[in-house]
């Protein structure tokens, strides 16, 4: 099996293509060739049997895309984005990659198929991003597309044209709109969502984090690890399951600000907690009120899709995958 | 005021460029001048007492869009579009037209108020298309979009588009979600659809019909004429009602070919609904099933649109506009 990486480069791209080359299969069969893609050339991943190609390309570019397409993995993962804040600020170059990205990854694939028969597994990332505005406390797998951001209108199009060639036999397509992913490793970002994973990561380093709002705030969340779990489960599903709508919200977890502290309380006791530093910041406050809560995500947990249970898990799966399983302490 | 009508040469641009240059206003406001576009030059609307250009041009050729909106109309109604069944026969066509010249009359209008500013009204005609599959039988504002077709698909990407633009400050975008416009005049064409106007139009002119599904066939319509009115009284209508949600479900009739046919026996006779064949076409009625059927237009019926009532009503519009009021009946 051939697996191509589309944003390879990034957090759950890195952590996809670290997954797959540990084991080298993917759902019983042996992965042969790993093919990472991303604006600047990816890492090759350690441990993996098959061979890999590294490519840095921008996927506005059409002819980059073609050359891309040409080498026709079976499974196509389209990670590659412009993120929520930046796609907002810069309104042409979110709509250059989010959405033209995404038609150019369409239609070379489509004149792939012109004279020999082509059909990818293509396993897009979406966003729960694709809701806002007046919502349902719990969003339903019927609830309609209502983006409040470029960003977030931007997914939405791109699973629109997921279904769409999916249909016309194009490609075999599943949009998985992932929840908040937390704790995202690393350094904090300017994104509005950055504290509900800065209020654990930095306190099990031992440093200070801001808390912008309230404990009472409630919002969606998944670890890396249920994140890539997902990606991962879509390659083998029977896509007949899905109908004529291929886009799944995914299981999460609801859960409080609060509800995080005291797990973090929990695993890390008092010390980390006082770490929290409450500085409410209205802008944020008032960005949070319009994202979704909760979700009612029957239909991805019928097919298969698993998501975290409570926050100790998401807690416990970052010290297994950032400190080994061991957390060493505050001293 | 200056209008600029794009699909101009179509059924219902024209009709609309009609009624605009009849009143010479628009709210109370003079139209000084009628912009009208269409693939092929439009003719120019009679008794205007303004000035009227007339251009051929291909949206999704984005040097013309350019020079086109650097008019600078007051209201854009954006009409033009490849038809349903021709958008699924020709896939890459109904891309190009419905989605990229959609496109490229945003991003000109965008570039437009790059130097100095500019944010037309901007009335986009969509479709009932944006809905399929599985459907209660009575679809409600709150629905979601759930295209089974390429033609509804490129609908409701635009049906985002608008909304995201507005969002931004760009247009003063409304969507109109247009019932199946009955009873079409002319000639019968190829679409699934064309019996619900056929088996009124043909008889009505003496001549036979054939109805290829049941009499229990349930529908979504509106006359040409409460189309026009839809998007006239989208031009004055206060789009800060709108909220974040621009798209909306037009009020119609929902009605059976069986209530469609005891109106023609009551305006008509019996001689009339004598030339209607029911010659039953599976493949037809298979497509008709995954249509919506009725609508609670709750939103637009508050904002002050208004549609039919009886069958009747549809049939007197058609008589009014095509025999000046007086049909002669059959001999």
């Amino acid at each position: 099996m051939h697996i191509m990486i589309i944003g390879a480069a990034g957090m759950i791209g890195r952590k996809l293509a670290q997954k797959i080359a540990q084991t080298s299969t993917l759902g019983g069969q042996n992965v042969r060739h790993l093919t990472l893609v991303d604006i600047v050339e990816p890492a090759p991943p350690e441990g993996f049997c098959g061979t890999t190609s590294l490519y840095a390309a921008d996927m506005s570019r059409e002819v980059s895309v073609v050359e891309l397409i040409a080498v026709r993995p079976d499974v196509i993962f389209h990670l590659a984005s412009i993120v929520s804040g930046e796609a907002e600020v810069d309104f042409d170059k979110g709509y250059r990659i989010n959405l033209g990205g995404t038609q150019n990854l369409l239609e070379a694939t489509r004149a792939e198929a012109e004279n020999t028969p082509y059909r990818p597994r293509f396993i897009f990332t979406s966003s729960i991003a694709v809701f806002g505005g007046l919502m349902p406390d719990v969003i339903s797998d019927d609830f309609r597309l209502t983006p409040q951001t470029s960003y977030g209108t931007q997914k939405a199009i791109c699973e629109l044209l997921l279904n769409d060639y999916s249909r016309k036999g194009i490609i075999d397509g599943i949009g998985i709109r992932l929840p908040t992913v937390c704790i995202r490793p690393g350094l904090a970002n300017m994104a509005a969502s950055s504290f509900f994973s800065g209020i654990l990561r930095e306190p099990l380093a031992g440093k200070e984090a801001v808390l912008p709002v309230d404990e009472t705030v409630r919002h969606w969340h998944a670890s890396p690890r249920a994140a890539v779990d997902f990606l991962i489960h879509a390659v083998t599903l029977n896509t007949a399951l899905l109908g004529t709508r291929r886009n799944l919200n995914m299981p999460g977890l609801s859960a409080t600000v609060g509800e995080q502290i005291d797990a973090l309380q929990r695993i890390a006791g008092p010390k980390a907690v006082a770490l929290i530093k409450r500085e409410p910041n209205p802008e944020i406050k008032k960005i949070i009120e319009g994202w979704p809560q909760d979700f009612d995500a029957a239909r991805a947990i019928e097919l298969g899709f698993v998501g975290e249970q409570s926050f100790d898990e998401i807690i416990q799966t970052y010290i297994d995958e950032e400190f080994g399983g061991n957390w060493p302490g505050l001293g």
